[in-house]
């Protein structure tokens, strides 16, 4: 499979759905890799299994506030900055890059970065979705060390780190980022194939591809083409009624009520929100959570509307659908379950929770 | 020459009357390194000229707020796990270690340093006083690179720093100590023997030590004596009658005011202060400025105030005495002039401003 100017759009409408309302606009990063393929030719998708056990992977993305970039570009080269630095440091070549996190801009990011290295991009990534901290990712379920993590900007500054752990790759690479004025690249996670073969979450490139063009393809219900594409939950059909969204400790967190219409007419849902949909809240019950995939789309073209787009009177279909299944284990849990996020609930996967409903509808 | 317990305290006195008001109380920093001789054993200190041009030399000190310093105590071994990385990136083997400045706290700890990494101290560091920004060194005005910068913290991460300029490192690496808990270790700068020898303030080491000497050795005036060892100007004799600081942008910023006393009695002198002493002023006569050493001394004792230690009633005379030369080159002023701080002033020397003063007096 290759990334090229006839799968790009399908691509970046299929990272947003998987971002849950997070990983950044991609707005900017479609017209950035549509250039990048008819400056520097299209891209390789590669499967694991393709590879050689032991060549070196290379997970990439950007680090910092969606919001910002959507107005502070990148120069394009930085990942061709990261690069050596990694090879030098892992004293090996890279073989292929690898989306962080699949989910909104970052899942299309490496396009242009692989395009401009002539490197191919894995079919896989490290959520499956997005997330918002540098530890939320499968290879940190795995056991992966995130050593060493390459930070750089657009001016050409460059941050090696060392940290003792995740959380404190997460605290200096944050706040490097913020200097950076907001928003800056790096790569964490940097592994062998064979590592890499159980310690991400696989086929997401090519998912995000088949979501997108369901949705374009569709000839009058995009989000029935969607659901069917994914086997999702659709949880609520409605109308935005209240976006209450502030931004604090450097993430965006809020609610979003979702009043129903037409055969949802007179239920109301509660969206909570931190960077991506958290929980979905009818009544006080839940109708879903992380870290299965929450996202709200538009329902007449069946896009998904990123959380710092959300506004009051939007047309919206929330639908929902199961996680990779490393975010299930008990570690994936600890570190993306509803209590990582401040939630007291216990995790309940999306097909239990319709199933039980189902049940309670028949019965 | 060696250091060991028959000088620590010396050389801490000395030090702080280096600093200029700055770069750390030494309270702590006379505890660690007298605990480190006895462990460890002496530190020899030895000059560039002893030393082979090819060596490489590592200035090290740590970075943040020095009022930090006096609760958040070092774990000891930050520097032992700098060298190694500092030698791989380098590829070479670190010969001695130099203080990065040779004020305050910072002058000081590298003897706990080397006595645990059994190298030699450089008689020399990097200012010749204190200063706050990581590129007010003599190195920077030299033209020497500051990368790589190497930064850990007492939990044991470790930030390789490759700053486009001595702008960005100061901030890069101002960003990392923050996330560090207000303080961290770093060295930058690093250069062979043949380079330092042009490119830092000689003799540094020994100086403050032969001050610290002078104002312990000294039978009933501590400031006559010291004054006399450095050829430094008496600014005024007095009592400080306030002391306005504040804490903005992640300096101490304020002044303080000086009642002359004795000889000085009528007089009133402003001392302007960012971390450092940087102006004295009397009715609106400058009569010290940055870069040349302002320094408060307890008229006593003759020991250093530093400037978060001021306060109201202390009775002390205020030294003025000249900066390392290199300072006093244009880019040593462009860096750390008067201007450098926001002061509108062109820079005179102390000594020209003394022989101003007295052909004043005289005519």
């Amino acid at each position: 499979m290759r990334i090229d100017e006839s799968n790009l759009r399908a691509m970046a409408i299929g990272c947003s759905i998987l971002g849950a309302g997070g990983g950044g606009d991609t707005a900017v990063g479609v017209l950035a890799s549509l250039q990048a393929v008819q400056d520097f030719g299209p891209v390789d998708v590669v499967d694991l299994d393709d590879l050689n056990d032991d060549d070196l992977v290379m997970p990439c993305g950007g680090i910092g506030a969606p919001l910002i970039w959507i107005e502070k570009i990148d120069r394009g080269d930085e990942i061709e900055r990261i690069i050596p630095v990694v090879e030098r440091l892992h004293d090996r070549t890279v073989v292929a890059l690898m989306s962080a996190e699949i989910g909104g801009s970052n899942g299309l990011a490496p396009v242009t970065w692989c395009a401009r290295a002539h490197l191919p991009m894995l079919d896989a990534d490290g959520m499956g979705r997005a997330f918002p901290e540098v530890p939320q990712v499968t290879m940190e379920v795995a056991g992966i060390s995130p050593n060493p993590a390459v930070m750089t900007d657009e001016r050409g500054n460059v941050v090696i780190f060392e940290g003792i752990d995740g959380h404190w790759m997460e605290r200096m690479e944050r706040a490097a980022a913020v200097e950076f004025g907001g928003q800056a690249y790096s790569s964490e996670y940097q592994m062998t194939v064979a590592q890499a073969k159980t310690a991400t979450a696989r086929g997401t490139v090519s998912l995000a591809i088949r979501i997108g063009e369901a949705v374009l393809d569709a000839s009058h219900d995009p989000i029935a083409s969607l659901v069917e594409t994914i086997d999702a939950v659709r949880v609520i059909e409605g109308k935005l009624v209240d976006v209450e969204r502030r931004i604090t400790g450097g993430f965006v967190r809020g609610s979003v009520t979702i009043e129903g219409l037409g055969a949802d007419a007179g239920r109301v849902m509660r969206l909570e929100i931190q960077n991506e949909n958290l929980v979905a809240l009818e009544d006080g019950v839940v109708h879903a959570m992380v870290p299965d995939i929450i996202t709200v789309c538009d329902t007449q073209t069946g896009h998904a509307i990123h959380t710092e787009r959300l506004r009051y009177g939007q047309r919206a279909t929330v639908i929902a659908f199961p996680c990779d299944p490393i975010w299930r284990t008990e570690r994936g849990l600890e570190l993306a379950g509803p209590r990582a996020f401040g939630y007291d609930l216990d995790y309940v996967p999306i097909e239990a929770i319709r199933t039980a409903s189902r049940e309670g509808v028949d019965g």
